[in-house]
C-alpha cells in the first residue's frame, strides 16, 4: 500500500460526512471496468441518484398521480411546490425563506432574472455586462434579454467587471463559479462594486450551489439563479431556481408572467396581476415528478451543513492535486483551477494533450470525469458521496493511463 | 336498468377504443365513494396515469439516472428526447416529422412562438391579435411579448378576427378549443384569414391534440403550441411543445435560444448559431423524467387513430348531452358547448347555479369533473378510457345531486 493510498484511508476514517454516501447509489455494475472499481466524479455535470428518490418517485406516479389524479394538486402539495421546495435550497444559498422558487431551465431563469434587472436599474442604463467566460447558454439568453430590452451587452471577465462598470450598467451576470476551469470568484466584492454603481447583480450558482456557502442575503445579491441536478442531485433536468431578494420582489417585472405567478391563479382574470412575493417567478405549470424527486434527493441535507461539504470539499481538491503530483509525471498535465482555496470550486480542471482520448480511457477503467472543449479534463468532487480512496484512486489511473508510471 | 343505461351497455359493447381502457390505471380505491364507482372527466384537466407509466419511470430512475448516470445523455437517448418525442406527438396533429419539439412550459412555448412570429411577420406589422377567450395564461404571456417586441395587443374574440386582421397584423394567437365552454373553433378558415393577410397564426393546442385531428401541415399553420398533460396523459407538468411549420424553421429567431439549441451545444461557443430544424425551439437541459413519462405515455397511441378517437369523442358528447336532457331536470344546467359537431371539442361545459358546490357533491359521489369560475361544470372525455356507460353514470348522478331525481 503507497503512503497516497495509506493517507486516504485515514483520511476517510476520520471523514465526518463519510456515512452520507450510503444514502447514494453508486458503485453500480454499469460503472465498473475490469481492474478497477467505479469512482464517479462528474456530480458536477450530473448528481448520483439519492436512495430515497426511486421510492419517492413511484409514489409520486402510482398514488398521487394514479390514484388522486388532480386531487394531488391539493392533497400532495403539487400547487406550493415550487415555493415548498425553494424553501428547502434557501439555507444551502444562505437564502431565508420565501425568496426562491423552484420551475424551468437554468437559461429561462436567466432570462427571467436579467429581464426584471434592467427594469428595475430603470430606463437610464442601458449597458448588461456578461461573464465573458460563462457558460455559454447564459452569454446567449444575456444576448436575447439585452436585445429585447434595447440594452447593449458587453462580455468582460469577472477581474474586468470592478473597471468595467459605470452609471451606465443596467445589471451583471456573472458566475460563482467557472463551469471551466472551477476558479471562485469574490462573489462579496464583485456584488458591492455592482451596488456601488447602483447596478443590479445577478448571480448564476450551477457551479457552486451545494458545494459551498454562498451567503445570498448576507452579501446583499439581488437575484441569482441555478440548477439542481449537480450538486444537488436533482436527477436529470431537474427544475432550477430563481432567488429574487425579498426587498426587490415587488419591483420584479418578470418578462414570463404565466398563470402560476398570478395573485388569484385559479380566478382566470383577463388582466395579470402579480403574486407577491418570490411566486412571480413561477411562470407554467411545474413539471411534478422532476420537482419531487428534487425533493427527496433535498432531504440529505437535513443531515450535512453546507460549511461541513466545503471544508471535505477543500481537503478532496487539495489531496487530488497531491495525488496528481505523485502518480503523474511532470508536464502532462497542469491544472487550471487556482491553488489558493477562496479562489476555488468542488473541481479540479487538467488541461491534458487529447484530453478528448484520455477521457475515454479513465471511463473505461471506472474513473468518471468529463471532457470540455478543446483541451481540459474535468473532475468534480461532491463531498456528499466522494471519499479520499476514490481521490487516490483517480489519480492513479489518470497517471497510469498517460502511460507513464511503472505498473 | 334504465333504456339509457342499456343503450350505454351496448353503446361500450359496439366500441372499437374500449380494449385501451385497460391501458390505463383506473378505478382505484381513492375515486370510489360508497355509492357509485369512479368515473373520471378531467383528463381534459391531467389525464389518466398510463399502466405502462410507472415501469417506464422506474428504469429511467434506476438504471438510466442510477446505473449509467451521465452516460445516458447519449446511451439512453435522453439528448435527443425532445425532437424524438416531438416526432410521436406530430402525426396526433397532422404534422410530418422534424418540427416539434418537447420541453419547456405551454406559457414559455407561447412566449418563444409569439416573439418569432412577431420578428417573421417583420418591423411594419406593429399588432398582434389574441383570443380575447384565451387561458388566461396565453394573454399574459402574449401581453408581455408585445411589450418586449414594441407592438400593441389587441384582444379580439376568434369571431371577430376576421374583421380585425390588416396589414398591420404581426400575429395571430388562437386556440383551437376553448378551455371553458369546449368551443373547437375553425382553424382552417381562420388560418387562411391570417396568411390573407400576410400574418403569422400560431395556434394554442391544450386543448384538442389528442382529442381530434388538428391538421397543422395541411391547414398550413405557421407555430402552434400545446400541453401534453391533458388528452396526451404524460404526467403532472410534462413538458409541452412547439410545432414550427418546415418552411419557416430558418426564420425562426427565438427569444430564448439556450445552449440546446445551437448548432454545436458541446462546441461551448461564445457566438450562438442556431440548430437547423426545429431544434432552434429548444432552450435549455429537458427535464427527462417528465420527459420520458411522456414518452411511454404515448405509446397507445400506435394502437389508436385520432381520427377514431374523434369519432368516440363527439358520440360520448352526444351522448352526455342526451343522458343530462334525461336525467336533469329542465332549466337546471345550460349547456354552454355548441350542439354542432364541428364546433365541438372533447368537453361539455354547464352552467349551472351554485357550480363549485354542486362539484365538491359530484366528487364525492366519484364523478370528477371540475369548476371553473364563475358558475362552469366542466366535463372532459378522453375516449381513450371513458365509455358510455360512464357518462351514463355522471348525468345520472349529476341529475341526483342537482336532488331532482326521485332516488
Amino acid at each position: 500500500m503507497s503512503d497516497l493510498s495509506m493517507r486516504a484511508e485515514k483520511l476517510d476514517s476520520e471523514d465526518e460526512l463519510a456515512h452520507l454516501r450510503g444514502r447514494f447509489v453508486l458503485d453500480s455494475v454499469s460503472d465498473h471496468a475490469a481492474d478497477a472499481a467505479g469512482v464517479y466524479l462528474d456530480g458536477n455535470s450530473l448528481g448520483a441518484l439519492p436512495a430515497n428518490v426511486p421510492g419517492r418517485v413511484e409514489d409520486v406516479v402510482r398514488r398521487q398521480w394514479g390514484e388522486l389524479r388532480i386531487r394531488s394538486w391539493e392533497e400532495s402539495g403539487w400547487w406550493t411546490a415550487p415555493e415548498r421546495i425553494g424553501d428547502r435550497i434557501a439555507p444551502l444559498v444562505g437564502a431565508a425563506p420565501g425568496q426562491i422558487v423552484v420551475g424551468d431551465s437554468t437559461s429561462v431563469n436567466v432570462f427571467k432574472a436579467l429581464v426584471a434587472a434592467v427594469r428595475m436599474a430603470g430606463e437610464g442604463r442601458d449597458e448588461i455586462l456578461v461573464d465573458a467566460t460563462t457558460f455559454p447558454t447564459d452569454g446567449y439568453i444575456a444576448e436575447s434579454a439585452a436585445r429585447l430590452t434595447g440594452r447593449t451587452l458587453r462580455p468582460v471577465t469577472p477581474a474586468e467587471v470592478p473597471g468595467a462598470l459605470s452609471g451606465r450598467t443596467a445589471a451583471v451576470l456573472l458566475n460563482h463559479v467557472d463551469y471551466r476551469t472551477g476558479r471562485l470568484h469574490d462573489l462579496p466584492s464583485l456584488t458591492s462594486a455592482v451596488h456601488a454603481v447602483g447596478a443590479i447583480a445577478v448571480w448564476d450558482l450551477c457551479h457552486s450551489a451545494g458545494a459551498l456557502p454562498v451567503g445570498l442575503d448576507e452579501h446583499g445579491v439581488d437575484l441569482a439563479v441555478g440548477c439542481t441536478y449537480k450538486y444537488l442531485n436533482g436527477g436529470p433536468g431537474s427544475p432550477a431556481y430563481l432567488y429574487v431578494r425579498s426587498e426587490l420582489q415587488d419591483r420584479f417585472d418578470s418578462p414570463l408572467p404565466g398563470w402560476n405567478s398570478h395573485a388569484d391563479p385559479f380566478g382566470m382574470r383577463t388582466d395579470y396581476a402579480p403574486a407577491p412575493g418570490a411566486l412571480r417567478g413561477r411562470v407554467g405549470t411545474p413539471d411534478i415528478l422532476s420537482m419531487l424527486a428534487l425533493e427527496a434527493a433535498l432531504e440529505v441535507w437535513d443531515d450535512a451543513s453546507v460549511h461541513a461539504v466545503r471544508a471535505k470539499s477543500l481537503a478532496l481538491t487539495d489531496f487530488f492535486l497531491e495525488c496528481v503530483t505523485a502518480y503523474v509525471p511532470e508536464g502532462a498535465v497542469a491544472s487550471l483551477t487556482p491553488a489558493a482555496h477562496e479562489e476555488r470550486g468542488s473541481q479540479v480542471a487538467l488541461r491534458c494533450a487529447d484530453a478528448g482520448d484520455v477521457m475515454k480511457r479513465l471511463i473505461e477503467r471506472g474513473v468518471v470525469g468529463d471532457f470540455r472543449n478543446p483541451d481540459v479534463l474535468r473532475f468534480g468532487f461532491t463531498p456528499l458521496y466522494v471519499g479520499f480512496a476514490d481521490v487516490e484512486r483517480a489519480a492513479r489511473v489518470l497517471g497510469e493511463v498517460l502511460g507513464q508510471l511503472p505498473r
